[in-house]
């Protein structure tokens, strides 16, 4: 195993909050992981008005090309849990038993792929009553691991989600 | 030495570029380190608006009880490089041996401080005349060592400076 040659796939349109987006972009970059970001736009703006250009559109995933996928928040995963092709994309994803890591409403995106039954997980506040009524547990902590899922609940948590997230791909 | 109880001085204020506030935040501290945010401001917005707090007022730094400091860009290092105790604190990190980070326009602040004669050092490529007119050398990296100078452009190389940072003080 080892973390060299990993490839990821970050999965972000319109809203995504920036932080969630970039800190992982670039801290699982300077660990040496291939990352791709994957949208429904070529290039998209963050809560905050940074722009980003995607690397694939949503068609070109191949989940099998990768060894875990992030779910950034923010108002990204509203729009993308109504696209079909994302659900398909995360529920490739559990299938395969590969890394899926959310945070703050990114969770969301799991909810509608019904990802989240008999789990234990995080995520903003304001997102835990979907994930009770989805039949997720939810757990109040700054990152919560349940087998192949990583969740957190809002930007400052990044520092421990990215190093869960480096530790169960090494 | 090694990572444990290092601590860090981060310098910002409005207007300063989000992702090169944040991201040596969250990954100094994802190391271990304890990082410190120092400001002529009890808050203040980044460039695209998101909103940050700050640990300690300028008056209150002591630059002695800091390992590094670090100086993100965007329009915050016009604004500090005016403030006469801005100054004399980077001075302070020089004269000891210090630890200095800066990124994009945070170069602005050793160039008024009178610190780039004779070194070599990149920025935002907009700031490399005064560099060069201060006496600098400047070099077309992502991210330029010189002693205890470390340098870089722009968010993109954020990996490459904060992995430069944290091998300097490793």
């Amino acid at each position: 195993m080892g973390l060299i040659g990993k490839k990821i796939l970050v999965v972000a349109t319109d809203g995504v909050e920036d932080r969630e987006f970039f800190y992982p972009l670039y801290r699982l970059a300077e660990v040496g992981f291939k990352v791709l970001v994957a949208s429904n736009k070529s290039s998209f703006s963050g809560k905050y008005g940074i722009t980003f250009t995607s690397d694939i559109t949503l068609d070109e995933v191949s989940p099998e090309q990768f060894d875990a996928i992030i779910l950034p928040g923010g108002q990204s995963p509203a729009k993308l849990r109504k696209i079909p092709k994302v659900l398909e994309i995360v529920k490739n994803f559990a299938k395969a038993g590969k890394l899926i890591a959310a945070i703050c409403h990114g969770p969301q995106i799991l909810v509608t792929a019904g990802l989240v039954q008999a789990k234990t997980l995080t995520s903003w506040p304001q997102v835990s009553w979907e994930i009770k009524k989805a039949g997720g547990k939810w757990e109040d902590s700054e990152v919560v691991i349940d087998g192949n899922l990583i969740t957190s609940q809002r930007p400052d948590d990044l520092p421990a989600f990215t190093k869960a997230v480096i530790a169960a791909l090494a």
